[in-house]
């Protein structure tokens, strides 16, 4: 059997893991993922074999999570969050598509890859737990922008975040800063006030669902990369979003405006 | 105890139900639902009190679900797929922001509202069940539009298909038709054939992981809403998306362009 899993795990909470990620995983044989997800996921993964590589090896690690498979064994290649977005799916693809177009793959078995069995399993991504934490942010049109230019042009960033600006949309920021990154968050704010209210508000979830949670719900004029890390989502709500406050409670919420019909 | 669960089930399979959205019905006596909803959850609903409005009545099940809560009962509000994605959590936000502002709210209890205890459980949307089934469409930057006008001007959605066409995003197009609405989808796609080649990978999938699933990858210059109904989600690619073949498997994906690094 030759099985790959390509598996979301959710942002953290395995109450947010659904049964089909939970299956996929424990009908594996060897998983290939970063450590911290495994670590996440505790005791579903005992007695699997693990597969790690350090951050920023993530060619490699899909590279290793097909050839693994394509030796015949059943594999599931994780990420947190819904694997289909800025994670490791895309990778597995990718280089399937250099197999098939018989380009260089870094594999000496990549012609066996072909007959691979693949399936994805979706999971909830880091918009959704932030959404829902703070209400209902993406309640309307919204879109993802991944702030690193590592791979993609910071031309081709900046676009996007006008093209997010002038559409209203609410915007979710993956990727917002990292160790080498520092300035791409501050920018893309600047580029969004030409467009929307500096009052906007503005969630920043840091390590969603997780014990570690924490969560800050400011303004546009006052988010700052300083206050964000790797484990950070950033949502700048649209020109219609709002902030309301019920005593204790807090929400965020962007109207479809069924309430206009009362 | 005063509690409003609002829970998102996922596209329909119980396989991608989070074990916190199927807590959260367990714990409600209350569940208030469009009837096929609560069929496709089946033995999970089995000794609760069903409220079902007829669709169309979206504002009168949240301010039923609110009142419910309010009476001292604990609720689950439940839509398929992500239940803050265009869907009926943020009706209850829009509700209690007119309470706390002291406008009409169409309830005679609506002060009581403020005392219900909320949470929002994510699930996983139309548009991640789509991608993954057909392998990594959402692989990088991405935008939802809801193409419907009932509440929304469509000069500003069709402004947003500007913006996404400019922007270069993988658009998912929300409510795609309606037996009303059925011009809004070709037009649409003429905005996005303005800025996209005609030949990039669009996805039409419909009931997407129930029994009758129907899933057809094609291209823009072919999209035509004769071939889409209520149930389908239509992910159109940017321009970047590849549409590959691999004996009888197709596959679409959007690149991140790691495999440049090789």
């Amino acid at each position: 059997m030759s099985k790959l899993f390509i598996v979301g795990t959710g942002p953290g909470d395995l109450e947010y893991l659904a049964p089909k990620a939970q299956k996929s995983i424990a009908a594996s044989s060897d998983l290939v993922a970063y450590g911290l997800y495994l670590d996440l996921l505790g005791e579903l993964c005992k007695g699997k074999v693990h597969h790690d590589l350090p951050l920023g090896e993530e060619i490699g690690r899909a590279r290793l999570a097909l050839d693994l498979a394509a030796s015949g064994k059943t594999v599931s290649l994780i990420s947190s969050g819904d694997i289909g977005i800025y994670a490791m799916a895309t990778l597995v693809f990718e280089l399937l598509d250099l197999e098939l177009q018989g380009k260089e793959t870094g594999s000496v078995n990549s012609n066996k890859w072909l007959d691979v069995d693949i399936e994805v399993v979706p999971g909830i991504s880091a918009m959704q737990a932030g959404a829902s934490r703070v209400g209902a942010l993406l309640g309307h049109d919204f879109c993802t922008i991944s702030l690193s230019d590592l791979l993609t042009p910071w031309q081709t960033i900046e676009k996007r975040i006008h093209s997010a600006g002038q559409g209203d949309f609410v915007v979710s920021f993956y990727n917002p800063v990292s160790k080498k990154r520092d300035w791409q968050l501050n920018t893309a704010r600047d580029i969004l006030l030409e467009y929307r209210p500096a009052s906007i508000p503005v969630l920043i979830g840091r390590q969603l669902t997780r014990v570690d949670e924490n969560i800050v719900i400011t303004t546009l004029d006052k988010l700052d990369a300083k206050d964000v890390d790797m484990f950070t989502l950033v949502s700048v709500g649209s020109s219609e979003s709002r902030h309301i406050i019920n005593g204790s409670k807090e929400w965020v919420y962007t109207p479809r405006g069924y309430s206009k019909k009362l």
